[in-house]
């Protein structure tokens, strides 16, 4: 353990692998050795990517071609994947890396898939230092991918510094397949398998997407023309070149005008509220608040008011 | 005060007024007062309507119309505004009721401004137990009203049975006036000033908005055709009559189907939930966590992790 950051600094994917083991492992020993390792690894700023899309739209594919464009061009890249579904299924998204094997063989690249056990607060911290081990160990660019069970991508898009919905061309009545909410975190709408047959429809689909983000109000976070929507064909590495500019583009946006930093800020500040508030909810009402159920099942009734119901509780707890 | 209850039952609007302002006092003995006055009136179900829309889009001009048609209909209508921002500037929505004079001197109906201090917590509690107070005096119809400042219409919409988002007609590059996250929330799009000169960009802001809810995917809260945009002239009240016709149809929807209780009660207990997190938090923070915001800082700066930033307090407050 004690070779294990320097060895994490110097790049080695074994020593990183066994690094985000121990960051995953829910071990008090191990935790307070994680929380050791990463308080020694020097401060590197990765590109954090977040990219979510429903199984059904390549997203292993545009993965691996993405992936392979990026080391080609030098750059460094790990790949993280968030599945808060996982703690049921025992699933993995990344299963076995096969599904994106010249990615995963290449020396400058490091797949993980997602733990089997977790919660998905849990989940939100382990992948959180996940991707500051592989910023420690010098990547340039951590893709976060999430297939968008519950509230993953929301969570994502707060750990990221730019947020990539995946899409495959659709139809007509099949339009509804966005869940909503993700408009809003969305940075780049990518509309994949423009290629064949579904060439046309992808380019109505992106469209489509292009107008509705139209509607939507600027954010700040934005530069004129962002969100956008795009098109690509991972199968054909057709597309990704653009892709991969129109993030840049953004990127230096937000880099020269601070968004970046001041978003980094913000988004630190958000999980340190959160986990705290988390903490403090869990030892609270493991010191007794027993009848917390019991009261919300009234409320649920409309026996009680949530005010009073939660005023019953605190005169309990704060007396 | 102790025939408060019963006059408030009765439908003495002097009397619901006394009692809405017990409950937006923020005096301990004002609170408990305010708790018995709710706990003594009947439980009574009033059909609860969020309304959002940004100054401009003829607001007051709606509530003035639909409420005419609804009362005009028999049914007793009170509006209740919502407005996080009073607390900064001291004004009010609903200002001095002259905006909708009609409908405020209407014996049926019952109009009350916003408080004009208050923070965004306690304004969501305030607000829910006026509308019970509202209830419990007999009101079938209760409109909340928000500007939309902040997350004011989440926390509208989750003390609404139905939320309607209005709209002014936008041509072209205007329209990016929706707020991101709005489309998630709006059970009816419905724009205004579908007159004069107007109408022909009413009609193509209509199909705009009915064009994206398409993109998004259908929720559970809704049957087939929901969201829907609509158009209407709240000056020459017109379109209000079909408006009211589809908010009964997806009411009665909501209601065959159970997701109106359903609905209910998961307010009820989200409601509970945040009360008693931000209570706890309070006191918790009150008992001397004064070190979040240094902690915080260092967080911000990227010296120190959220997650362990986060132990450290709890291991203070938990020793």
């Amino acid at each position: 353990m004690t070779d294990l950051a320097p060895k994490v600094t110097a790049g080695n994917r074994r020593a990183l692998a066994r690094a985000i083991t121990l960051i995953e492992s829910g071990r008090a020993d191990h935790r307070a050795q994680a929380a050791e390792l990463l308080a020694a690894l020097p401060k590197r700023e990765a590109l954090r990517i977040g990219l979510s899309g429903t199984p059904g739209v390549g997203k292993s594919t545009f993965i691996e071609s993405f992936g392979l464009m990026l080391v080609e061009a030098g750059l460094r890249v790990a790949v993280l994947a968030i599945d808060p579904s996982s703690a049921r299924t025992g699933g993995s998204i990344l299963g076995d890396k096969t599904r994106m094997d010249q990615l995963a063989r290449h020396p400058m690249a490091f797949i993980r898939p997602s733990p089997s056990q977790s919660h998905l607060g849990g989940v939100a911290r382990r992948t959180r230092e996940a991707v500051v081990a592989c910023e420690g160990a010098g990547f340039d660019i951590v893709l976060i991918e999430t297939v968008g069970v519950g509230q993953s991508e929301t969570m994502v898009a707060e750990m990221c510094d730019l947020f990539v919905l995946l899409l495959a061309p659709a139809g007509g009545d099949e339009l509804q397949g966005v869940k909503r909410g993700i408009m809003e975190i969305a940075d780049l709408i990518i509309v994949n398998k423009a290629d064949g047959e579904l060439r046309a429809q992808a380019t109505r689909t992106c469209a489509d997407y292009a107008g509705a983000l139209r509607l939507l109000r600027k954010r700040p976070q934005d530069p004129d023309g962002f969100p956008k929507a795009l098109m690509v064909s991972a199968l054909e590495a057709d597309g990704l070149e653009p892709a991969w500019l129109e993030m840049q583009t953004l990127l230096e946006w937000r880099r020269d005008t601070g968004v970046w930093s001041a978003r980094r800020a913000e988004q630190g500040a958000f999980w340190f509220r959160e986990e705290l508030r988390r903490g403090i909810e869990a030892r609270v009402m493991a010191q007794g608040a027993s009848d917390v159920d019991a009261l919300e099942a009234q409320v649920r009734t409309g026996k009680l008011l949530p005010g009073a119901a939660a005023d019953v509780v605190l005169a309990k707890l704060f007396p």
